[in-house]
């Protein structure tokens, strides 16, 4: 489980929360004046049915299916990728038999494509456009998931301001004049400021942070790609398994490099 | 029917309309006091007229068409381009003839157009120059359109503002001393912020989603047209019907790659 | 004439000062309130000033020329510049004096110059590279015109809100206490903000407007020359005027496509 | 001297305090209200200090010698170069040495040594990865230092709005209640809105406009250098005069090329 | 140690406290309103945990660790680089066995890793891809770190915004009416301006700044290790020492190049 995201989270609300508290003077009884559901109908309803416009049903769905993996660790620990690759480049010199009955113990589902398109005697210049045809529209339906709850913490604030002007507009219109008129103007445009409040929190505490996280593992998942496919195609060169292991160590890092690796040079 | 904009564009004027008529305890007739025409003149009229001076007349007509556009299916499902290129690609290898005989029943008007040049005998570099001009050429004038729309989405606020901006000032130059302006701010100043409403809410829930959305319809020609492309020239190169499906289905996602073509292979 | 721009501003102007009239109630004597002569020193003189700074005075002299093509029709008609460079193929087919005599009815200066090179017998490298490197400068200094009145745009609301800034800094200071203060915080803030309202509106209905024009007309020069480069390599290389017809074919409109061209084939 | 940099300078300051007077009455000795020492120390002080953090101090210390180049004229006349290339072409057909007796003639530094390694004998792929290395780090050390101008700009206004809620928070919380309170609301919220106006003059008068300036300035430089790199690799492959200038007068204005090339084609 | 980023944080915070008790009247006992434990926890904690839901934990607690680089010298002095690589180059033209030889003497990490495969015998093409993979790792990984500062400084602001408004909402709802209510709105309202302030201030004096000193920094080292690549590959090449200084000398500023080079030439 990714310990970071929910950790950041749940100190986020308790932060605020808990700043709120204090300010009411210990008395969380005061926290419902910020329960007001006109608010949380124009933030939260605004920004899905905006945001529902330009993208297609099935993707908002996704999206929602998409925080479990948020809370999860990293997919790919990349050295486990360099290793894997290392051992099918040695079985593979031995013969494609030997690679095919291989195949079973990869766990990598790229990967055990890449070496059954290799074990079935596919053309270099072919396999290359298809692994890279393959990370391409990866890329592409993964970055347009970050860009999802990106345009999702867009609108945010923007129904927070449109639910605010409703709120001061009727404010403003109903206000008659003299003394009782002050005393009103307060407590009506506190409650107008509570949709405002709602859409910068939900836009940086829950939306910008989780499409910066998608943009991150978008990231990571692509070197990870790059680096399969490089090796992919030096299995299909048939080139020494030490030559693979030095050009795959070079996507990562030093510290793993060495701790890893070192020992079998 | 592309139901999600549909339902967003729907949903979004419900939650909005229901969050006033909430705010005005019920009293639908409460609502009278946002309609103003002065605002409506101002933002809606401010913004296309900004927009006419940078684009051109014909260009916002086409885009007030593109509305139906925007409200249907998608033009291309990935997996039928697939099965059609796959299938030229086995007649082809029949000859040119057969090929001439099949192009009535080819849907896809791209695909026709480059079959047709492949049984008039082009030149390889030629095709692939035309179609990717071609290709070239729609993106363009399609990213040009959601361009029109971000503009206008874009100066809606802007319009919104000058209209408020508008109202501040003959409300403030004609704001005599004494209580009786105190009670005058109050309405004046509410009449005075609708433009701001009108300009956010028509960029927020309008221009901004539908600019997204053409963006989006663009992407998806753009990823159809590059299959139709790649699967273009391996038919024109007589390709296997094999090798042209796996590289197609690399266009596509591995769940419908799974279900479309796994027991064909 | 492009009527869009024309008709957009006119538009823009009446729709604004329409709205002000009507808030005037029918009043027009009432405008006089908006007319404010420090407030037009600091827009549009600061923004010159500014823009001054960064550019250079020739350049600043060459935009406000720039107006007239602004209101013009697009340059070329793409369609007929394929027509033209279709039948230069088809001469140049005959031979280089041919083409010769031919030059005095190219009509296209660009084509006329590149089809003169052809004529003296220029290398195939050389012409290419002199042609791409001419339409590089002409774009860079279109662009660089469309960033002028871009940066107009962008220091236009920072004055207005500058010149706001001193209105209100003279009342606020000028204040004394009572009620008479109150009385006189009204006209003297509507003043103040005359400048942002000068500043806004000459930014959107004005500046950023035709900073898109520019742009928009810059991408359709830039369209035009990539056929017309595209054009005269191929007719250097003795291409058939059907060859360059179909590749030429694919810059422009599929709709203009089979109107002009579809007899032909 | 570069005019327009001065002239819109003194143009914009005049135009500002002169409307500043205009709105005192007329009474000059009113500015002095503008004077505030507090405001000064946060906005250019603050300014200074956050773009210290973020870059050298020898890098700082060269922007403002910089300023004397932003009021100079441009360095190349782009025409100039392509005759003094044309020449240096022309004489190194007659051999090395007639090159080398040419060499303190060239006014032009980076044509200089340019020249000098041709008439050494280096290899053409050495000459020119060295040309382009030396031109990608001008530019990229150039660009830096209108970055580091542009940051000057963008702490600029951040910093006026810090004075200002310094300025607020003080005036809040030392305010009492009654009538007496409301007479001290005006001028302090004056003399707190200073530091706002400060921040935003220094922005769009100053940092803004210069930071545009050298951008400018940088990317007539990258064109020159370009202009030189080619005429330098054409001159290493002796190619004829007449070839060379048709190849360079494509990097300058084409009412240059008809002004100070025409009679000598 | 690196001057000018401690210079400059130590001289804004003199600047803006001194600011604040100049304002103060001297009164060094009136900064103790803007310590405020509830803006600390909003500003700092939120700031914080969003970042931490959108980064991995680690990477936080790097960038902490990354302050020690932030306040010292240059890692790379680019002209001893130029040095080190051609006396390599020099002694790798004697024999493979002199460069091994030579390898305890190099200091640079990157450059004794290169050496130490030249004298391995590797593939010219092999060498260049795990160099440039290398590099470009390092690259990502860095711009990452000075995203994740970046994004403090997006989030700093946002915080402090929701702070206040926290703050506005509790003191309007509990705001009753009359005269006692004026005299309360004043220093409430301070306070809650005061997580602005801070959030304003955290983004302008430490988090964009210091982002920015990343950026640099990573910029520096990219162009360092440019250079080294170009120099190891020119030793593979068993170039001439002159060449391979006259090449890599491109990568330095003129100044550097005529000071430390000349004599040698």
């Amino acid at each position: 489980m990714d310990f970071a995201s929910l950790f950041g989270l749940v100190l986020g609300i308790v932060l605020v929360v808990g700043a709120m508290i204090l300010q009411a003077g210990g008395d969380m009884a005061g926290l419902i004046q910020f329960v007001n559901i006109t608010s949380i109908m124009i933030v939260l309803g605004g920004t899905m049915a905006s945001t529902a416009i330009g993208f297609r049903i099935n993707e908002i769905v996704r999206v929602f299916t998409l925080v479990k993996f948020v809370v999860t660790k990293p997919k790919f620990m990349l050295y486990e990728l360099v290793k894997e690759l290392t051992e099918a480049a040695e079985i593979y010199r031995k013969g494609p038999t030997e690679l095919e009955k291989h195949l079973p113990n990869v766990k990598s589902f790229f990967i055990k494509d890449g070496l059954t398109f290799i074990a079935n005697g596919i053309k270099y210049d072919d396999l290359k456009t298809i692994l890279l045809q393959r990370e391409k529209f990866r890329y592409s339906r993964e970055s347009h998931e970050s860009d999802l709850i990106k345009t999702l913490g867009t609108f945010s604030p923007a129904f927070g301001m449109i639910g605010t002007l409703i709120g001061l507009i009727f404010m403003l219109n109903n206000m008659g004049g003299g003394a009782e008129a002050m005393g009103n103007i307060g407590p009506s445009m506190g409650v107008a400021l509570i949709t405002t409040f709602y859409g910068s929190l939900f836009a940086s505490l829950l939306f910008n942070p989780f499409s910066e996280k998608l943009k991150l593992r978008n990231q990571e998942n692509s070197q990870a790609h790059q680096l399969m496919i490089t090796g992919i195609l030096l299995i299909w060169q048939k080139r020494h398994q030490i030559d693979v292991q030095d050009q795959l160590t070079a996507y990562i890092e030093p510290k793993d490099r060495l701790l890893h690796f070192k020992d079998e040079e």
